[in-house]
């Protein structure tokens, strides 16, 4: 019962990609950044590993585990590093704690987490430190912080423009990009206090939700190191969720928040379009709107993502910098009462039902907030088979024009996801503007059906799995059906951490599942990948969606979620 | 010193569109379309013109001044209609007004509008009167009004769906459709208390800043019968201006508000995108979202243009009914103190030079607000070509597709402005989406350019003509580069009355003129166009413009304005 991939790649349909003599001229180039990038694990901070990285992946490796049993850290570092970014604040605008301080912890912990998961694109300590020890003199001088966000460290995807440095966007024919100035992200969150010293990886051409790229390689999950840590923000996922940073700032066009953080173990969110800036960075979607990119918050602390949306907007506005942002304000929207929410589950999408984990973590967490007084009732998928064959159209309607410019230059080999995404909607056939815009009415019948549906029946919000399984193994994650539905719909969607983490002695499929019929090839791929002894100890994570712009009701409603679960990430061990 | 327009339109480009053979078989439904529309002129409203329409057309007859010394209302109904919307809504609220009083007296002097401009499309007294009647059942039994447009006749742009009537957006061959919903116009305001009698002409394609279509003909200017009203929002130029309905509703992807209400004398805004909706209604550029198109009201009054937005927002709730609008509160913004602003006046755009009755307009305009205190400076056109191309473009990247499909299907005649604006850009050729996604690349970083530059000059607003010449005669409009120019950048842009009027006498070309080198044939035609004696009395209308979402502070700051201008279009006679 296995599904060959290949099926549905044609190779013909790659030609003028590849080229290997000409990816040969680039090794040089990659060689000289993986010696930077070597260059930034500073000797204080370089730990022997416990085997090699081969033995760790095939024992499926736990290094968030071993950091605190073998206490990686000191205790202040760990008092330090598992503080939320508001505490933290907190306590340096009191003068409790520096900038410094909270650096060098972090710094540390981040490049552990670097030499386990190979998170980094771009390690830079020397600049954290000097930004660090620069908000400090401003504190002694002012006595006051110079912002929301002050001394706290931020990681940011490579593929934001960062000044001084290369941005690649992980097509090796950037390598030598330069960046002029910084991108919305280190703009604005460095503006309110951000210290930065890492970039981190996403896949080649940004369009798995896995993390393989021929620059780094592949980045590891921090639960498991087997598993992908999901993508495109990869390195996001693993770093936010092993706490080498307080907010890890990734992007999204069809999960590539919300998977990594629902893999690697971290809440993370996809704000509706617009309210982040996108400014200054690299994709191949540059002038493509029929399904907007966005960035947004990637944390242990769901507090330390409302602090992030509420300063990015109220005190970045970052409209001035990006005027594509809008001119909308974060609103204080206080907690729910249980009582009052209604929540509706979509157990399956009608695509690829969940696996046992998956399954085991939307029950046990409706019946936790179901006790807590939720109203919850079931949400039948609409439409999600036409959302899912749009929005992976409108990905790359352009007949890949711009992927393939962007690949070619190196002429570097394709991953298999690559051709995989690049093979979605039609495949290497441009659609005419005509057509995209016929997709584009089909989207906006959709956000129309699914606003009156939630309106009418009086749905605040609608809980998902984030996708069919916990984090997948490397190179086998085909469909985001579950994710790119919110994205279509553009409605502002959290991962949330149920506290839950994957048991093969449990989450087995049941004898029922050797009739099952599967509705689709790609379902009996994904389904038939799930062997419960390859995912050991993976987090379960799952979704919460409401309406366009009410991003604030969404982390309102994802605080209550996370007490009424009672998680703490920075307690798992 | 002619420019032959027929230069730009090759006859092989329009191949396909026309068929008078299949144009024959719409004929009688046309004909029964004019019956009806004809049927709607009561009795009691139907006047006796001074002339033939010929005639007055021929001597540059001005209805409006007709309408005053005529009196052709009762002093009580000049009045009512004479009265702005915000307190006749309040007299309503009071009990001193009714619903149907102030229906009466619209519907008639609406009536007389359409006599003399042909702006109607669809009249239907008898249900605006029920609608009317049953508001003043509401306030009998509940003691209060329905909501905060109470009352108030609103017109709306024909192409916008109203339940039960037909909708052709000025397609024949969509001559058979009728609504099955209201649109988003008719939805919302309707609920907010708005009575309605009238829908409004547009021109062919919706694509002229003129009128002409194969339905109902010309629309005709209200301050004189020879000169275009402008368009598309044509009719509701016409009714606006003559005081027909409190509120107009227009809708503008290129200038099709501001054109309209600059040409017929009323004050008309074209919002940020995504702030009004426009859910059900028909265009071409269904799907098309590199320049969007916008809804927006046309009034005589600013605080009738600041009610609507309002009520229409915030009682309205569009995000409810069209999922594509902004949850983004209509903010309470007081008008501005004339020393506080900064307004950078935009003299010419570097494409087509203004007229004199244009020059004199901003020049005294500019005068009256320096002596008020405003500091003035002057705005050098930034890439103002490369914008225009650029708009033109996003038109019809579609390689007119839609349009194509819309006028072939009846085989109509195609009128000259059809022909031109269907060769904007690449005329009849489609753009590839990777080029549709450069063009919004440029877009975009144009956006990026003016946000910029009006924040480090600390600029308030930008003051333009809203087209190089004041209301211009039929056929004769092929310059939309001011008006398109914040359609492309989606600044909101308030067209507003300077009560300034063309004056032969005054307003010609000087000396120098004649030795002008015109920078393109397009200017020349335009310029050429212009002959003092034949734009009698039309008036002044200049824009001004705001970064985008800041539509409260260009309606404060237009308040401010026409206060200094002494403007009170309901007293100009």
């Amino acid at each position: 019962m296995t599904v060959d991939i290949e099926q549905f790649l044609i190779k013909e349909d790659f030609e003028g990609y590849e080229d290997p003599a000409k990816f040969e001229t680039f090794k040089p180039k990659i060689e000289k950044y993986l010696k930077a990038l070597n260059d930034g694990i500073k000797p204080e901070y370089s730990i022997t590993l416990p085997k090699s990285i081969d033995e760790l992946v095939k024992e499926q490796f736990n290094p968030i585990e071993y950091l605190y049993k073998e206490k990686l850290l000191t205790e202040k570092e760990f008092e330090i590093t598992d503080t939320p970014g508001v505490e933290l604040v907190k306590q340096m605008s009191e003068g409790k704690l520096t900038a410094v301080e909270v650096f060098k912890a972090f710094v540390k912990r981040g490049t552990i987490c670097h030499q386990f998961t190979n998170c980094a694109m771009d390690l830079f300590p020397e600049e954290g430190l000097a930004q660090a020890e620069a908000l400090d003199e401003y504190y002694k001088k002012n006595g006051k912080i110079i912002g929301p966000l002050h001394g706290l460290p931020i990681s940011l995807k490579e593929q934001m423009d960062y000044k001084g440095h290369i941005r690649h966007a992980s097509y090796v024919s950037q390598i030598d990009h330069v960046c002029e100035e910084h991108g919305a992200s280190a703009a604005i969150l460095g503006k309110l206090g951000a210290v930065f010293y890492i970039r981190t990886t996403q896949p080649q051409t940004l369009m798995h939700l896995d993390s393989a790229q021929n620059i780094t390689g592949y980045t590891r999950n921090p639960y498991n190191m087997s598993l992908s840590p999901g993508g495109s923000s990869s390195g996001e996922g693993s770093i936010s969720a092993f706490g080498g940073s307080i907010i890890g700032m990734g992007s999204d066009i069809g999960g590539s928040i919300r998977g990594p953080s629902a893999f690697s173990g971290s809440h993370g969110l996809r704000p509706t379009s617009k309210r982040i800036g996108l400014l200054g960075g690299l994709s191949s979607g540059g002038g493509q709107e029929s399904v907007m990119a966005v960035a947004g918050p990637m944390c242990r602390s769901m507090d330390d993502i409302e602090l992030c949306m509420k300063a990015y907007i109220n005190d970045g506005k970052p409209w001035e910098f990006d005027q594509n942002c809008l001119r909308m304000p974060w609103r204080e929207v206080p907690k729910p009462a249980a009582k009052d929410l209604t929540i509706a589950v979509m157990y399956d999408d009608g695509i690829v039902k969940p696996t046992p984990p998956m399954e085991r973590g939307l029950k046990e967490t409706v019946a936790k907030l179901e006790k807590a007084g939720v109203k919850i009732v079931e949400f039948k998928p609409i439409k999600t088979e036409l959302a899912w064959e749009t929005v992976k159209k409108m990905y790359n309607c352009d007949g890949n024009y711009m992927q393939k410019k962007l690949l070619a230059e190196s002429g570097e080999p394709l991953f298999p996801l690559t051709r995989w995404a690049l093979n979605f909607g039609e495949g290497k056939t441009a659609l005419t503007v005509a057509e995209n815009r016929q997709l584009n009415i089909i989207r906006d019948q959709l956000r129309n059906e699914y606003n009156r549906f939630l309106l009418e029946n009086k749905i605040d919000f609608v809980l998902s799995p984030s996708y069919n399984n916990v984090a997948p193994k490397p190179n086998q994650v085909y469909n985001w059906s579950y994710t790119g539905l919110w994205n279509i719909l553009d409605f502002p969607t959290m991962t949330i951490q149920t506290g839950l983490f994957q048991d093969p002695k449990v989450d087995k499929y049941d004898e029922s599942f050797k009739d099952y019929k599967f509705r689709s090839p790609v379902e009996e791929l994904e389904l038939t990948n799930y062997k419960p002894e390859e995912f050991v100890g993976a987090p379960i994570g799952l979704q919460l969606s409401g309406l366009r712009y009410t991003d604030e009701e969404v982390v309102a409603a994802s605080k209550l979620i996370v007490e009424i679960l009672d998680v703490d990430l920075t307690k798992i061990y």
